[in-house]
C-alpha cells in the first residue's frame, strides 16, 4: 500500500481545502455533500456527539453562522493507498487566545467522489 | 467498496479489544506495536498533540500507569473495503463525573496486521 502517492494527495489536499472554506464560510451545503451520508458516519465536535448523517446535518442546520473564521497550523494530510486518508489539523480562532483546537478527519474516496467518514474536534489548553 | 465485511469486521473489532485491555493495563509495549510506525502517524490526546511515532512513544513512556480503566459507551467501528476501519467510543471515569471522553481511531492493514494511523481522545462535560 503506498503511502502518499503523489495525485491521490494532490486529490485530497484540494477537497480538504474546500471543506475548509465552507466550514468557514458556513456553506452548509458544501459541508453536509463532503460528509458520507450514512448512519455509520461519526463527527464528535466541540461540545457534543453526533452518530449517523442525520444527527450532522441537524447540527449544522442549527449552527450560528458567525465567528467561524480560524486560523490552521501544523496540517497534516496522510493518504493511505488509493482511496483513503486522513487529515489532521490544529487551528486558533481569535475569540479563544490560550486554547488550540484539533481537528482530525478520515476521508475515503466514494463512486461520487471523496467523503469524510469521521471527525473528531476538540479543543483544549494550548499545551505549547 | 464493501462497507463492514463481517470477516474485516471481526478482525478489527478483536484489535481494537485489544488495545483497549492493554490501555487499560497501561502495557505499553502492545500500546506501542499496535500503532504504526511512522512520522506519518498522529494521535492527538486528551492535553497533548503528538505528531510522528517518536512523540507518541516518548508520551507512553512518560505517563503515570494508575488510574485508566474507564467504562466504553456508543462503540462504533465500521470497515470500508477489507484494509481500512474507523473504531469510534465514548467512554467514562469514575474519577471524572459529568464529563465524557470521545477516542476516534483510524486503522488500517498493514503488512504486520492491523495498525492505528490516526487517533484523537478528548473528554467535553458530558452533553446528555
Amino acid at each position: 500500500m503506498e503511502i502518499n502517492h503523489p495525485e491521490t494527495l494532490t486529490e485530497v489536499e484540494a477537497v480538504f481545502a474546500r471543506y475548509e472554506a465552507a466550514l468557514i464560510g458556513n456553506d452548509v451545503a458544501v459541508l453536509d455533500e463532503l460528509f458520507f451520508a450514512a448512519p455509520t458516519t461519526i463527527r464528535y465536535g466541540g461540545a457534543e456527539n453526533l452518530y449517523g448523517i442525520d444527527e450532522i446535518r441537524a447540527f449544522r442546520l442549527a449552527r450560528p453562522g458567525g465567528g467561524l473564521q480560524r486560523k490552521l497550523e501544523r496540517t497534516v494530510i496522510t493518504t493511505y493507498g488509493r482511496d483513503m486518508a486522513v487529515a489532521s489539523t490544529l487551528f486558533r480562532r481569535e475569540a479563544a487566545p490560550g486554547k488550540i483546537g484539533r481537528q482530525m478527519q478520515t476521508w475515503m474516496r466514494m463512486p461520487a467522489g471523496w467523503r469524510v467518514v469521521a471527525a473528531h474536534v476538540s479543543v483544549i489548553d494550548d499545551p505549547a
